[in-house]
């Protein structure tokens, strides 16, 4: 199975890229299953349900999010509405939506796709590898395909995160960064068998002459003077960046892992 | 000038490559200059001098640090005592040592080396952008070559930082988060003309099998049990991780930047 | 029921004063119960278990903890075998010791003490909120007075665990920043009736020339060189911190609390 | 000399509670100077300049505030053109306005004030130690009574930063918390001998049925949830807390520091 995994999608610029390609890059890749994160997806910042319903529409088959994903009061209206946006599964009970998501891929293979959040550095959330532990029990035993992404901001938390992981999933992604990590590698069961995928940020889709996807003078200038400044999506040439990953349908082991990053004009 | 500046060296491991490998790198890349940041050297936390002198002995022409240096008090007197070990120059006015150091790289060119620490989820300090602008208006002006090692976490605060310096600094490179990241890139000067080369972490020099050097289990168990653990020196095949670049000596531009890795066994 | 909590009790000096004064103070103060935190109790971080023993066999009843308290590894052993000394109750499933004990208080009445952490600011733990609602349904119904210590650093959080357990506990009182505060109230029950003692802290026991009890001198010279220095414990006149409640027994209903201190010199 | 300063005034309660009073107060406590933070006094967040105007005909003298003043974009026009509000003086140069100002109580005694802000668990900024080095330079020899607030989070740097001005000011304040302290004192100059009034917060002017002036409500709900929620300033009755202090004019030192609270319905 062919997958490709984008990272944090960052305003308009980055919605119509990802839009505008999906078909071609699932063509192109051979891809059986695209998914992104879209929690930054509107306006730089959160997602709205229509830009949500329009990216699912482009290609997409799953969106997954992170801290940012509640900016938008509807998006908890919309969430419990569809099963194909995820949140971090460690918001606590009684969150809008899920975190988990069981899918088909066509030709009979299931997969699941369970997404977490980190809190190093990060706000208060129920424990993210005991959620991991206790959701991947509930996944059925025929699916054997689980990918995951780990939206945090500490390397020590996302790599931990695949060790503890590995050898239970087929791949272990990080985001919310949104800088590509150049460590794809694939980490080992207990029995020594290479299995899980792993990278530790994905990267984003958007503007690349910008700081995560924004403009650089607003936020330079609240470095500079520790004033709050608007903060706005930049323009200009767009970076598609995520993984593509091979995974082998009957163990759900992972084959392989690359960075994938594509530059449009 | 050809330089290859290396990511954190974690503990004995990190050391014993990088000092093993150094002069034949040397020769192989066709170096002018090699570097790293040491901040972890000595048991994964902290430098100790003589392990500092052993580095430097090896081939490194200089060493930078960050927010770890300070673990054994014997740096404390070192660092006075010479122009080859830097720490963020961030640190407030009286702190031992020195930020910035200009050396010479042989056939009469000249370059300088600029250390700062972030100051976004870390301890604080003076204001990195304020800093580096200070220091570099010290920077005698037929110094053309300047490297700058920001040592910092968030990815934010490290490409506002490359964009800060953008045009006056031959290249902006992360250390800290010990994952070496994908987006080496060049930014333009005010002229639109490519000058600093960036790089958001240059990774690190230590056990691959890891959570950034050290052994996974401890980590992993704190991270389950919220109690402290001793963290240990991970074992196995070295990574050595950082970039390599071809910088015009007589205008200080960055003409390449690319990553660079290394798997030893 | 009369009660005495005092607030952290900081190095040598604070144990020998509780540990001199806690007769005294039983008798003058006709106190029923007399509980501390003690997390701080062994050189000013962490508690051994020897020293827990001694402040237990001086006339505490019951000892709270917080983040400090796993700095010796001993502690983990003792825990277990002790109901009286207490940890933060949202640390995660596994970890050594309990947050909540049920106690005699003599004459056929009943006591629980549950300790709870906060995550503002802290480590990452369980929900202390939800952890507080969880424990108090174990809680047996004939117990009806119920003191809660939530150890804490912001007082938001602090202050909002009060309003959480208002008419449920006898009393939520904070401690962890050694900072006796002077907001002593009752908080109403959903009936309006005065039912939940409230201090977002207790304060501390220890050396009043000091930062927290520990010497200024060092902890001031880290805020200006940023440097790491060894905290010691400071000398002179003690202060006695906590606070003086008196509960009705039969319905659990705090019918005054004020802040207790006193300085030994 | 008799001062009274007040703690951060929140929301339309804050304000009306604290314009109301003023004239009654100076009579009744025979002040020469009031001062407030206000900060917080604009919907619970922020500070617009029509609301300092009234604030200050009501009868203040100065106000200070903190990490909050930005909120409103018109109070950087503003700062500027009045001496009677100040904000942090450490944010970086360049920011509007001034953390220190000297002004005239009126019979030929003038007095400074001196507002800073804390670093720890807050934003960086430069740092505050150094800055009060820096400007109490500048305070003319003549000014002898000055008055700092210190607005900070974390009681270890409120009490290093009285400590650290302990014999050359005449009280060190501290705002941010909206808790009030009961740790009020007086330390010793060099000489021993009494000079600089301490308190770690003065708590605030609002809504007493609330979490530092707001609702509870909301704010609980986010605690449990994760999920941002609306805030909104809190009804009821009004607390006015801050401290009241007699400084001796000649010298400089503070002879007595009491807190002040007073409950209006
Ligand atoms: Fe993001
Ligand atoms: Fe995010
Ligand atoms: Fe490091
Ligand atoms: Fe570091
Ligand atoms: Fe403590
Ligand atoms: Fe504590
Ligand atoms: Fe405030
Ligand atoms: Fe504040």
């Amino acid at each position: 199975m062919r997958v490709l995994f984008l990272g944090d999608i960052v305003g308009r610029p980055g919605r119509e890229a990802v839009a505008g390609e999906m078909r071609r890059l699932r063509e192109e890749l051979a891809l059986d299953v695209a998914l992104a994160n879209a929690e930054n997806a509107s306006g730089g910042l959160g997602l709205k349900p229509d830009e949500a319903r329009r990216l699912l529409d482009s290609g997409l088959d799953v969106l997954t999010s992170g801290n940012h994903i509640w900016k938008y009061r509807e998006i908890q209206d919309y969430m419990p509405r569809t099963t194909r946006l995820l949140r971090p599964a460690n918001y606590p009970q009684g969150a809008p939506g899920s975190g988990l998501g069981v899918y088909s891929a066509g030709g009979g293979v299931s997969y699941a796709v369970l997404n977490l959040q980190g809190r190093t550095y990060m706000e208060a959330l129920e424990c993210p590898f005991r959620t991991a532990d206790a959701l991947l029990a509930q996944v059925p035993e025929d699916v054997r395909v689980i990918l995951v992404d780990f939206h945090a901001e500490a390397t020590s938390e996302k790599i931990a995160m695949a060790y503890h992981l590995a050898g239970r999933v087929s791949a272990v992604l990080g985001t919310h960064t949104h800088v590509q990590t150049s460590d794809a590698r694939i980490l080992r069961d207990a029995h020594g068998q290479g299995h899980t995928a792993a990278l530790t940020d994905l990267g984003m889709c958007g503007p690349e002459e910008s700081i995560l996807g924004m403009e650089a003078a607003p936020i330079l200038s609240r470095f500079l003077t520790g004033m709050p400044t608007r903060f706005r999506v930049a323009g200009g040439a767009v970076l598609l960046e995520g993984a593509l990953l091979r995974i082998d349908e009957g163990t759900g082991r992972a084959q392989s892992i690359e960075i994938f990053r594509r530059r449009l004009i």
